[in-house]
């Protein structure tokens, strides 16, 4: 394919792409397909000579589309949301566009530049305290990863290395097995300090937890993957406070950013701890400016070594959204939840299981597990919305998050008034 | 913005893509840009207020193109090449819009299993043994992940998992340390079985290696990152002998293969030894297949828990060049590699570092380091071309690796023809 003939063909895929998403909510959000349906609809092999675009795409009609779940359906309620916006859209096919590999600072400054200052953005939007951020002279800074896991491994490398430099300066007699066994990670049944767990959304206190790790001499690793984004508010804000105690900070614009995945944003307050820990300086990655002191080489801040111009999405995103459309966005999701919440408080059969802070809410039939189980395998077989549930202390819940960035009062009021009728149907069956 | 804004952006980007790529050999391919020039040239906050596509679109070309390394320019012969092909781009646009994160099957069963699928196609197309396929329907199967860094890592947290697990069960009352204190990773100066070391791309003897690894019961992990997308031409397949004996095989579609980063193909020969590492299994990631033994979840094969629809770009490429399409690829580059080094053997001031075996030619000026130092700095200061060095044997070596998609005959006789000139320049420079 030339580029007159991408020129065509990619106005053609902006057109299914907008067509699809403006589309999504007639799709079914959960698909009906089998294990193992799309093995035979396709050939066993590639093919020896080239096909046509128009062949693919019949295909994706046909052959994906049908095993599809549409994560931004306005009926899609499980997991958390996951990013999609236009504008990182448009700033992604920039960035495959250039296809940079920007593990040096030399493989591609732009790359690393406009990183290290969206990464600052980020961080003043969040009010992150001044040490995080790179525009202030000090050793701290951001990084996109790829995940919170990796950032959460990232944390967990560096303070390991940290504290066995730490124990051999102390104690040089000490086997490096030895020294492994003295080591301790604490962390709490959700795994390291939270804000926002998976299950029910709820949030470790730091202002506790932040003095103790402190006093102890223990790396402060905070994971807001998904909570994070809704920090830019000011209201939000608190559930921060604390943040000033860590060593490490992690949150995924790609869940609720707009900023489609993968971008993990994570900060550090001394670089040299994770630059100690990854260091790789082979000949062929070493540039003239990199002694200079002024330059960052992402690579040693992270698992992999080669990186995309991921920063591309966050600039975009920011500048066509700006802060306040931003804000407003994280707002409209936390009211949809609210309202979701005050359905459920109105219906005495129903009950609250969990807070709602931001944009979850944990709910359940006043019964036995097991009937909540049935409604649940009840709503995900009709397939008109989707959920996933979660346990709370031994208790079956279900999760209603608000995903889609085009969900409206009216999805939420929909999918409850289905939700209802299923639960009477279950409930009728049952007493029968 | 919405949908139909993004029709009339979207078409622009895909415009504005096309012309960067056409017009990528009159763009200097190394930028002229100092460490620190991007700060200045953009605010120190996110705006509060949305900015338009247009001003962006400006300072795209005002501020980020001055300050980027061109990958893709026919005049990049550093590092080693990262793919770029126009269906990679247009899948990718795809894997966007459908923004799944596809870390179960019943997150995106078409996800899921395509991508199973593809890793068969890509396997078949390698000739890997019938024992790394998931069709054979046997323990094998492939898997895409981000980088050969984290295959590597996988691998080796299998490896360990296994081997600690047997050491339990032999001596139940060993502690953990004390395991741990007695495992031990064998690898080369280049670290693990590699089929072309990216210094300067030589092959370890697997038929030697693999028989000893499995007598011994030694995890045998091969990563053939750049030279692994040549074995699919019969005449480079035999580099790849005694990939039997491993038990698990990565290379990089994303170096040499027409599909965009990120996507490196690995595979296994039981998947019990990955998922058995990695399983994660919380209730809200539980579906109703996943016990049937008929899915794959491949969140336990790999670190992180998200995970894109990448598998869609290895369809579009495969599809779209057919098998011949790819070869023709590969073997125009390895014939412009020995092109390259059959002008260097011309002269006598040069000598060639390494065997020519796939699209990497090391060669050094007949003296110094110093002079082959100075020789660098002087075609990487020019910005005409741009390489990098390698150390071989105490020798400072420079690297000259086809890269582009679009290099031809006439870029390579113009880079030797540059390289001359400035090798005059810099020996008469000397002798005054």
């Amino acid at each position: 394919m030339n580029a007159s003939e991408f020129r065509k063909r990619g106005k053609e895929m902006v057109d299914y792409i907008a067509d699809y998403l403006e589309g999504i909510e007639a799709r079914q959000v959960y698909p009906d397909v089998e294990p193992g349906y799309l093995r035979p609809l396709i050939p066993a092999s590639a093919p020896q000579e080239p096909e046509t675009f128009e062949d693919i795409m019949t295909d994706v009609e046909k052959i994906i589309m049908p095993g599809v779940t549409h994560w931004h359906s306005p009926h899609f309620f499980a997991y958390f949301p996951t990013a999609s916006s236009y504008p990182a859209m448009l700033a992604d096919m920039l960035c495959g566009a250039i296809g940079c590999i920007g593990f040096s600072w030399a493989a591609s400054p732009a790359c690393t530049e406009l990183e290290t200052v969206m990464m600052d953005w980020l961080g003043k939007m969040l009010e992150l305290p001044e040490a995080f951020l790179a525009e202030s002279g000090g050793e701290g800074g951001g990084v996109i990863q790829g995940s919170a896991s990796e950032a959460t491994l990232v944390a967990l490398l560096a303070a390991r290395t940290k504290v066995t430099r730490q124990l051999q300066m102390a104690s040089p007699e000490l086997s490096q097995a030895s020294i492994m066994e003295k080591l301790v990670a604490y962390s709490s049944d959700q795994v390291v300090a939270t804000l926002g767990t998976t299950p029910c959304c709820s949030f470790d206190n730091l202002l506790e937890v932040g003095p103790i790790c402190t006093e102890a001499n223990v790396w402060l690793h905070i994971d807001a993957a998904y909570a994070g984004s809704a920090f830019i508010c000011p209201e939000f804000r608190h559930l921060l406070n604390g943040v000033e105690f860590a060593d490490s900070f992690n949150f995924n614009p790609h869940k609720w950013l707009l900023v489609n995945f993968d971008c993990s944003a994570m900060w550090v307050k001394k670089r040299s701890s994770l630059t100690g820990a990854f260091k790789l300086d082979p000949l062929y990655l070493k540039h003239s400016h990199q002694d200079s002191g002024l330059i960052t080489d992402y690579r040693h801040w992270q698992l992999p070594l080669g990186r995309r111009f991921r920063s591309l999405k966050m600039w975009f995103v920011f500048r066509m959204y700006g802060v306040k459309g931003l804000q407003a966005y994280i707002r409209k999701h936390v009211q949809l939840s609210h309202e979701f919440e005050s359905l459920v408080r109105q219906d005495p059969c129903f009950e609250i299981c969990a807070e709602v802070t931001l944009g979850l809410v944990c709910f359940r039939l006043k019964g036995t597990n097991e009937q909540n189980e049935a409604l649940l395998e009840k709503i995900n077989s009709a397939k008109k919305i989707h959920l996933v549930p979660c346990h709370l202390r031994e208790k079956f819940v279900l999760r209603f998050a608000i995903c889609s960035r085009t969900v409206e009062s009216a999805h939420v009021q929909q999918a409850w008034k289905h939700i209802r009728e299923l639960t009477t149907e279950l409930l009728r069956a049952q007493k029968k």
